[in-house]
């Protein structure tokens, strides 16, 4: 039953634990009286903790699997400022009884709801070609897959199963929003272009129980990636029509996706030359920084004080009591 | 009848003029074969254009009023790249006969239907402080004329009449559109920021047939008169209630003014801090790109060219079709 | 007595220790053999110190007051590279007994002749009204109070008691001393934007057994909060007097302040634009600096090296051997 | 015959012309005595110079083809420091009879001797899907006519038709006597870089009478074309083969290509990740920056200076005397 | 007689010039009636101005010398904003019967005095080693006759001869007014860095009827010019002593010279890493700054308004009247 | 024997080491439960090791020299992601018996032969004063003995014994592989150029069992050093022949070594002005970065992964997989 577990984030100095956790970086070592210890990382969809076992063996630390899962029993307390978990007895547990969701960090949102209401918006986009295009992608079912399954980023903002498409999904919501304030805008390119902007993450980052770079992902990044893609869905569909995809259309579209980062420190090798760049541009950023400043404040662990700690992305602290005025 | 008037902005070269302008910077010059003419500046609220006038005499010259208005026939043609005006025949013009809406650049909207729409807008504020504090501002007169004269800047974006109103309520209705996506925002302070956010531009910029900074805008600027005014209004709030305004309102409310450029480089002397600010801050930034986007691709000169001449605000050129796609 | 205390920026390894201080961060732990010990933080004025008592009870522990005062017995020693205490015997200390000066950073300078001093330089403010303004903060008793205890900065300069104060005066007396070089300076308005140029570090830190922003010093700032109370006293004298506040002189003054960092990027909202803005500027970081790089040297804890440790805000180390050549 | 023309960079003040211009951006105008005369820019391969005609009259401005040929005779002058060509009489003169050479800044190696030098180099790859990469852009006609004419830049370097060839062969050769010396890198996978890495300028780039940035090359730019061009090259190879092209090759081959201008700020999307890049962006940047001091120093205008004017891209103005020492 | 000249600084449309000036780039040109007429620039001490003879004949365009003097009758003129002067009558004019002064750009200070009162001040110098080196220096007859005669800088900071010894002096006297504020700085080294740190100018500037780089000046640097000098009269010093000058005392004098600019990016190739390197810094911009404000505000051309043009340098516009309050 | 020796480069966890060391930062410290320990860092040529040893004495503690070697016994493990060696016995040994090539990091190739090339290039050299001045250098005992001693760099590339003769002779190598392909360059300045460009850091850099910045090393810097030796060199050779070397010459070649940093940044007062500056500042940058990519390639300690770990010097990871293609 989930809601008995006691996730790693909720955990506070001085609780009782014994339940199942993920292990990782297990290590046997000496104590200074020459007895034997363990130490490993604990890890569930919320976090991870270290811990410790005392007077341990060498059986014991065999029997820990590499990667896998053990049952514990012990307690959490306070070290140097961070937790740790004191290990008193644990035991191998088998992957194949253990729910999986436990593990993975996933959207809280139900992902068939949210493409299906991503897809609605997009119905919107009345460019014959453009809609054809987005057609080659939704019918790609690897790249529908994907895109149900990426993150947004690896640590900035909706790092976690599905949070590529709460992302594109929130800016597909606030283009829908903020359109008929700005008339002039080609709403088609807009649409069509927060669609596409990030696809390119699915192939940069793999989403498990840790989210990592693909070598492509380091080596040519998310924003060619998407790039390439369109181009290849653009090719088919010349092919197929047994006419060129119309040129420009392409290429302000593959321009939304290389300049959607702004600047080119952050990556985007073009910068915006056409209004509808600027709009995605200042789209994605805001619904990244709402993440990047509400997310730390909700999970601020200092109780005490009224700011978080440094966000470094920020290049400041954040004031957590605006939710609330005096 | 103002549709006969052929603005400046709509000349082109060979074009007859027989109409009233502005004249400024005027000169008496003699040519290499010893004849005198006159140079001048032309002005209507569309901008200005050089203009001569060959074999002039001192008697015109002197005729010609400082800063007042002329009438001129004459024709226009191309200089060095520039369109100039040779001046036939003018004479003086009586300012009380001068439609003045022809000489000032004024917002297009209508000034009372926007304000009371942002009005209607910020009712949506409930928290009592700020609803009280947005009185006070609505219930100065002069700071009421003052923000529906005022432009929203000098050169970058919205540059006339009205403009400050103009932008303050497009950024008022795209807080009001996406402010339910984001729920864990303070639509209070988010609404009531929108609203003060820019205000010091009353104090920053003069608006009449030309837009200036004064000394004050140039020696503090509009962030810090804006705070300044923020705090007056509270203080006077204060003393009539007998009991300080609530210190940490009042901090956030201001903090968002400060912050509200985003980076120390646009003369924030604060980063944002909260989510309000940062959401302030994009909606801030997208309204003025989209003006410094559309503005330049509507107006530019060159019916050729598929880019707009560089933009050094932007660091870029504007490509100018993407409203309509091939 | 105050001589025979060993200040904690004194300790050397292996010293041994028996005296008064202040406590913080109390924890209770278990060794690795099961036994417990105690750490905590041991402070004074002069900076702070880890301590461990071995062998401890529950009992001992409870007994250890939550940000009071305990006379400790034990030894110094190194560990990982710094100094740590490690305690033989402790019981708590009342603080009522304690001398509280031992516990607070504050100038070493006398307070009280300090601020006459500074009095007698701005009294050569010929300028009536900056006079009567200068008049108006003097007989603020909070605001002076205030000044006399603010420190100048967090970390960086003169981070104690009383250091806004010799900051200050330090900058006054270099004004005075290179004013007659530059005698087209205004020498009324350079005398008083040095008086105010930091005054809103008053608001923007507390200073107790630590240096501390408050909420508002993190949201608003010492700038603006300066520039809010030069406009809240000159409000008030305009009131007294029935006649505005020279508003040019007001608009300098403010600029003086607004813009003292000089440069964007270190939180001013404009650059300085007249020479007496350049000149509180130039003076103001040469005080700073002064202390930035005498007190690294001076307080140098290895010895044998001919270089300080990295100096992060001057981005280098500093050679500790200019005061006396070879 | 081609030694018999003045060409435009060759002209000195004072002199005599009579020969065939391009002729662009011609305009009539009205002297201040009434009289009309004639505004023009005479183009050839190597310049541009202004041209005026005094005493003109309507019919023999409408005679002057817009973006055509004219035969001019006239005489030089210098006015306001700039040489310009005062026109005496002029006549039409049709394109089918110009030796379009004159009017096309082309390189002044041999296009064919430099297209198999660097094939030659090539052949040392010994790498089988990368010969078979190479051989696909070496077999499409279309491509390679196009790197035969693309210059190498619009302005920076090898400005001219040709310019894309010299400039990458000259990589290769320097490429081939450097690896001997770095014998751990990939020589592979360097030289197939070397080959590939600015191809997009063939889609960047216009040639003709002016070097332009086509729309594409301005929205997406040659890195990104260049890296799409790859791909689509090696889906041609997995299609024809029947198993994907090895994708780690592909991802590095990538890889050179979009980070050889070595930083964000030059429009790479990716820094350098492998030393092969690193090699290729030297070797890259120091053939650019050879001809970018050496050209101007060459082509000063100012015999009597030591030094050339500014150079915006290099930050600094160029000594003219390194050649020759004292 | 001097003070019956007009100099160029002085001089407003509408008057009449009887007088002698150095006269530089002429030409003869073709009006587009066909009349010859004569440009040339005109040059006193205090400035430049443009100037045209119409009806101008070879013989005349002949007798005027190139870079030499002419006695000119005419009257000036605004032409497109700036003043011109139209010549009715010139001859040559011998270059020895030309009071010099008049044509070159000095300082209004007395050069002997100052000079003298430099050394007055250096003579608080104690250290001996630092004292011979001095005297190394002052007795070095053409370094000394270069130190009176060169200016501080090209553009930004007293340009003009004796420019140097102004800003010497200027320094040391800050210096010595603030070296008892700040009791731990080694005065000795402070003051002869003082002395020294822009020595190099005389090497990097030369100033004649305009101010010049040298070629070494500008591929080498006052600073490194400065740095290299003082290792050879320290050379100097001990092999006329036979023992080493101190290593440390070198090495320290050195480094000030090195890092007084500061900051890399302003040519320093070493950032300050003692108290007086940083003492030298800012009293070395304090006095820059003080004349690149206070002379555009004094020379400001533009009566009416209350803000110079923008100044490059400092990156903002000037408030003009900070030196008069209301 | 050298080959049966461990290095510390190559040590894993649980190994038995039985060895000498150089051992530095030797400390007795007291366990939780009372019983003495010493800690210690054991050192070879080709890194550092932490060191334990638990049950120790004051007896074994004072056995062991300051900075000097003890023979050990013991095993490693792996503590908190670093390898720690725990000493089971240990004791002094005398430094005469000891291999100091097993403590030194020193190039792998053969010093003397490396010098015979870098002068057999150097003989390429035609201009006779440049001749003159490398000779001047090549006579100079102590310079050369340095040369052949210095390391090219404190961390970042060559940091051994040699270092500089390798980075230098590589260089010069390339340089002779590419001046062919640039014949416009003036050889004679840049094989110069390339020999000396680096020679300052004899003087910065001390190599011994550590490298370390001399104190005018940090004060003024390599590229100082550099220029001041060639000004002393030519003033040698001045002396002795009785007429000045060439002065442009030596312009050329001190802006050689001033500009070889490319960018004030990096610390070169001036930026490159003659093709020849630019060769060199490429060259030397390109081999800098084969060594600062190559080496954490190949002596990455995590085998498993595709990339390095982050690389601050160069803004990213490295991916270590290019050498082999798929």
């Amino acid at each position: 039953m989930k809601s008995q577990r006691q996730y790693i984030n909720e955990l506070r100095p001085g609780q009782t634990v014994n339940q199942v956790f993920l292990v990782r970086e297990k290590d046997l070592r000496t104590t200074k009286s020459g007895d034997l210890y363990i130490t490993c990382t604990l890890i569930d969809r919320t976090g991870k903790i270290s811990a410790r076992m005392w007077q341990a063996t060498e059986s014991i630390f065999t029997a820990i699997p590499t990667d896998g899962f053990i049952h514990v029993k012990g307690r959490t307390e306070e070290y140097r400022g961070n937790l740790q978990l004191v290990i008193d007895a644990l035991r191998p547990y088998p992957a194949d009884k253990v729910d999986l969701s436990d593990f993975t960090a996933v959207t809280e949102l139900d992902v068939e709801a949210m493409w299906s209401e991503l897809l609605e918006i997009l119905r919107a986009v009345k460019n014959k070609p453009l809609r054809m295009l987005i057609k080659k992608f939704v019918e790609d079912r690897a790249m529908v897959a994907g895109f149900k399954k990426a993150p947004a980023a690896m640590e900035m903002h909706n790092p976690f199963v599905g949070g590529l498409l709460e992302h594109t999904l929130k800016i597909a919501q606030a283009a829908q929003a903020l359109l008929p304030l700005y008339p002039k805008l080609n709403a088609d390119l807009v649409l069509t272009g927060v669609f596409l902007h990030d696809i390119g993450k699915i192939g940069e980052l793999t989403a498990g129980t840790a989210i990592n770079y693909t070598d492509r992902g380091q080596l040519i990044g998310h924003i060619t990636i998407a790039a390439i893609w369109v181009q290849e869905k653009a090719n088919l569909l010349s092919a197929e029509l047994g006419e060129p995809f119309p040129p420009k259309t392409l290429d302000l579209l593959q321009h939304l996706i290389l300049s959607h980062h702004g600047v080119y420190e952050y990556g985007s090798p073009k910068l915006p030359m056409i209004p509808e760049a600027y709009f995605l541009h200042y789209l994605d950023n805001l619904d990244a920084k709402m993440y990047m400043t509400t997310h730390p404040i909700t999970n601020d662990p200092d109780a005490e004080s009224t700011f978080t700690s440094y966000q470094r992305q920020l290049g400041t602290r954040l004031y957590k009591g605006s939710g609330e005025l005096d």
